[in-house]
């Protein structure tokens, strides 16, 4: 199989058999996923792997993923410029970098890291599941992880043998995400095909329901504002 | 090549050769990077292709980034919720989504698709390079591609054959990266041995010269804390 082979048939994974990833693979493979591009060889990001049963056990349910329990390996990944300011202070500099850009570069150096992560698993067979619901309960997550300042847990991934296979949800027209020379808007018509195109990615046939679920007024992600904001102040990234 | 393989030899490549990535291959890249995770299928991100030579020729000086002008694709990533906005405006519903959380889950989302347009270029044998630079003229950037409210310029990628090969950068160790059921803070013994890890990272032969040019007080990263607090604010994301 290709790598466009492995890109095209993603799909999150929330079902794993048994299976482990032995410890040589899992780190070799860690190691390939560091090689990614880091802004200014930063490396802005920490993970913590959760091997306690028990953590995996007490996570997975405050969060609602059980998953995070049976996979054969589970991250907590994290923004980090903790470890830049030990650095800088052990020559006797300080860190200049401030919240804003922090989050810009550190979620990003996370990101490419990680996404190397899932790649390399699925090109190996694995199947991964990112899981955004840590923002529903970060500070929790993070005093269990004992996460200190200067360090922001961002979102969780498992990984493990898939114990059965969906089919890859679809995704709005490469049009209307990669513009060409300038940012163009959709028509209403493209809008009606976007909802159209996504119509497989809900069990309802209604893209809008997801949408509107997460996006909208009153939303998930609006009520993870407040307390993302409070996160990002108590690790010492207030903005 | 395994997939390992081509994580494992990722390095930056700003020195191309004429060889264009043609257009059917380049569209079937870009539709299988889509297939990347994206929270709650908001696809909460865009890109701007670079092709008309006069836009390369500009954006590539004015970040002092001649790649731009010669790689056989270019493009500028943005975080994008006003994509969401228009979809469910068109169905009556108003977007609920805050800057932080948009942030977050919108650098994410930009940052795999990146990432997995950059692994299948690899893969290809194609070189590729990020450009954060963006950020030192992000609004002119966004003048000159008509990126509209809802919108933010995170950074550049260029892709094409490689006229060059360079070996490589080292990371630090992946213990001091992935830790394991709690986060562990450095010894000043690791902190040593980080440094002298990262020493092949710069031409100096200290990593300090190149952590303290960005992440120092007074550094580039700092520099660029008040216009990305700008540009947020100007594209409606104000934090």
């Amino acid at each position: 199989m290709t790598v466009l082979d492995t890109l095209r048939n993603h799909v999150s994974v929330r079902d794993y058999t048994p299976e482990p990833i032995p410890d040589a693979d899992w780190q070799e493979l860690l190691r390939a996923a560091q090689q990614a591009s880091t802004d200014a060889t930063g490396q802005m990001y920490s993970a913590v792997e959760l091997r306690d049963p028990a953590v995996r056990h007490t996570i997975g349910e405050l969060l609602g993923q059980r998953q995070i329990a049976t996979a054969a390996r589970a991250l907590v990944v994290c923004l980090d410029v903790r470890r830049l300011r030990l650095l800088l202070e052990h020559r006797g500099e300080r860190l200049g970098i401030r919240p804003a850009v922090a989050l810009l570069f550190g979620i990003t150096d996370a990101s490419l890291f990680a996404q190397s992560v899932v790649v390399a698993s699925e090109a190996a067979g694995y199947g991964v599941c990112y899981i955004g619901a840590v923002q529903n309960h970060a500070r929790e997550v993070a005093n269990i992880l004992a996460i200190p300042e200067g360090v922001v847990p961002l979102w969780g991934l498992t990984i493990g043998r898939p114990a059965s296979r969906t089919s890859p949800k679809p995704r709005i027209d490469t049009r209307q995400v990669v513009h060409v020379d300038r940012y163009r808007d959709p028509t209403e018509q493209d809008l009606g095909s976007m909802f159209e195109a996504m119509k497989a990615a809900t069990r309802s046939g209604d893209w809008l329901n997801a949408i509107r679920k997460y996006f909208a007024v009153g939303g998930i992600m609006e009520q993870r504002e407040e307390s993302f904001r409070e996160l990002l102040a108590a690790q010492g990234l207030g903005i």
